[in-house]
């Protein structure tokens, strides 16, 4: 554990005051506008605006100045892990978002099922996206490869995409993708960077030479890439870190594995954003930390559709009364990371921060917006300091020395 | 390296996309004028003002707030190295300034020529500032000495200033200036902090010694003193940790030592200040990272000549169109470290810091200064995120995890 979240332990302390995170995935825009206004500036957010009219907002790094963050290292930061420690492979979330129960040392990797023409050149890194029923039953056949000594195991998650585990003693995860990131190229070779990893890459070849052989009929779905390889080791959880009672109120898989990681409840969601909000509401007495996590303004901004990103804010800021009549003790509402539509990617670009209780200090600003957000009182700020201040302002944490 | 850096280096990815820093060495100031403006805020400069219009700007802290630093500690921020890990004396600089081959394990030194009288009691601490070409005549008669099995260099600098190098293996660098930095006093005793700056002491007492004896009819430089005794290692270089082609465009020994020890390629440049714009123009599509410095705001600053300073950050301004006719994608205008004329030194001010680039977000801003950029959009930062931040919006940054 970092030096910062060590201090936060020792001095955390359970009560019954609520903290909830309202995370939209991407948060964080340029100027789209003639006139010069980004996604959130632009978009219509009477509530969240209130809020910081009577509370306080500011800027926050996911990392550090100048570095994009996926989302795995993104989310580590706002629940206060030092996100260059926890480093983990998307290939761990993705298996923990499936709910499949892995043991420290696991080697997980994501697989897209994909087509290949007669010279195994890949022609679709998604197959055409199947269907997920379709994926099932792909899924089930490549589970009955044997790997010599190690355990292996397939699981479906969605469309082209699938979960494979291997487990041994041993391995390392100092691997490459196969992925070639583009179409018109082979898959690329295994290249191990360790002793370990060479063994990993061994049992890896073999999965996927048996797997060739059971897709060769399987049109368009007649390969596939391995992406996102990674060793499985425990977190602390945020129940042992932080003496929170944490739910995770999110749809998507990979977010759901990085809750699961740290040890929160994940509660089941449906399809539609104000589900999210059904659902706080529902578990709101049992729980005293509720990650709530809004997938489609990243969404939007990787397909640089700012106009959607900004229908997908004010439909958000539409729920926001629902929060507020739960009188939660800190509301932080901000992002992961920045995806400006205009980049169509994860941006370096600090976060906008909305602080929102009863023990914050208002400052001068009155809307919730990047320009405001710079100007406002909780300066600029590292992502891992958003849960001990909210921890802070929940008046969950005791003095530090005498 | 540092943790910071270390992560930088590992996104780095080599693009065509060129940064500017521009750097005024000292620009940081304090109010002088009776309506309270700093030396930066009463230049006129409408094109830095239209830089900051249309971009962002902030505040910098070279070390540490309230840590006002060297020249060498300063920029090595400005470079995106951890200041006090890399820390290296100002006789190395010189050493490296003057183009003299160091090689790891030599311990450089800068000397000044001074005056004593027949007491040994210093009277000027510049021998008059005596002639470049007396200088040379000096060191050439010094450069003879031996110090038994160990190598020694004495080499010219400049008027009153030369370096020496002393080779020989296990020399420490816990060691003292012998300059009493006033006049009236002898020149201090070497007192080594360690067994292996003993061994160093030792030598450069012989290498005094003999001096004096040589020098002792040579009024006014009848004697030396020893400045900034420092020990030379290798350093990463900037190819090495950032993947860029980066070129100097300085004219002061010191700062093209620090330049050369990072392994930037020195080029010539002629003494006045549009000799600096000229050489960017000349090698813009050689090279990926410009350091183009500026010393006499610093000397003006020292001087406590704030209306000098004035002056030259207006010349300064007037070159900037030519600058941005080149369309760098990421500029920064700022200083190493602050040097207010009213206290005629540097100072643990933070820097104000122009940042302008097709991919920033602009803040609120209209005009560089002080003033400005307490309230600009970048906030307070270290200065070694501005290289990082730099590369980020010239798109040299992979993304950090999945």
């Amino acid at each position: 554990m970092n030096y910062y979240q060590d201090l936060v332990k020792d001095l955390a302390r359970e009560t019954d005051s609520k903290i909830v995170f309202l995370i939209m995935d991407g948060l964080g825009g340029m100027p789209v506008s003639q006139d010069g206004k980004t996604e959130l500036e632009l978009a219509r957010t009477p509530h969240m605006d209130a809020l910081v009219e009577k509370n306080t907002c500011g800027l926050a790094d996911p990392i550090a100045p100048g570095i994009s963050p996926g989302s795995g290292p993104a989310h580590l930061s706002l629940f206060g892990y030092d996100p260059v420690k926890y480093l983990m492979g998307r290939g761990v979330l993705e298996a923990l978002g499936i709910d499949f129960p892995l043991k420290p040392g696991d080697i997980a990797i994501r697989i897209n099922f994909c087509t290949v023409d007669d010279n195994g050149v890949v022609t679709d890194r998604r197959a055409g996206r199947i269907s997920t029923e379709r994926c099932v039953e792909l899924a089930a056949r490549l589970d009955k490869i044997k790997l010599g000594a190690a355990e292996l195991f397939v699981r479906p998650v969605k469309e082209h995409r699938a979960a494979v585990v291997i487990r041994a003693p041993g391995l390392g995860d100092r691997l490459n993708d196969t992925d070639p990131q583009v179409t018109g190229k082979r898959p690329l070779p295994l290249e191990p960077g360790d002793e370990p990893s060479r063994k990993t890459a061994t049992l890896a070849n073999d999965f996927i030479k048996q797997a060739k052989d059971i897709l060769k009929h399987e049109q368009p779905a007649n390969m596939l890439l391995l992406r996102g390889i990674s060793s499985f080791a425990r977190y602390p959880s945020m129940a042992g870190v932080y003496k929170l009672k944490a739910a995770a109120i999110a749809q998507y898989p990979m977010y759901r594995g990085l809750a699961r990681l740290l040890e929160m409840d994940l509660l089941d969601v449906g399809d539609r954003l104000e589900n999210l909000f059904d659902v706080l509401e529902q578990v709101y007495a049992d729980y005293t930390f509720f990650f709530v996590h809004v997938k489609k303004t990243d969404s939007a901004g990787e397909d640089g559709d700012w106009s959607r990103k900004v229908d997908v804010i004010e439909a958000v800021d539409r729920e926001v009364p629902r929060v507020l009549a739960l009188n939660p003790e800190a509301l932080i509402i901000t992002g992961d990371h920045s995806t400006p539509a205009v980049l169509k990617a994860h941006s370096w670009h600090p976060l906008p921060v909305l602080l929102a209780s009863p023990n914050c200090i208002p400052d001068r600003e009155t809307e919730f917006g990047e320009r405001a957000c710079m100007h406002g009182g909780l300066g600029r700020i590292p992502s891992t300091s958003l849960l001990p201040l909210a921890m802070a302002h929940a008046l969950k944490l005791e003095r530090f020395g005498a």
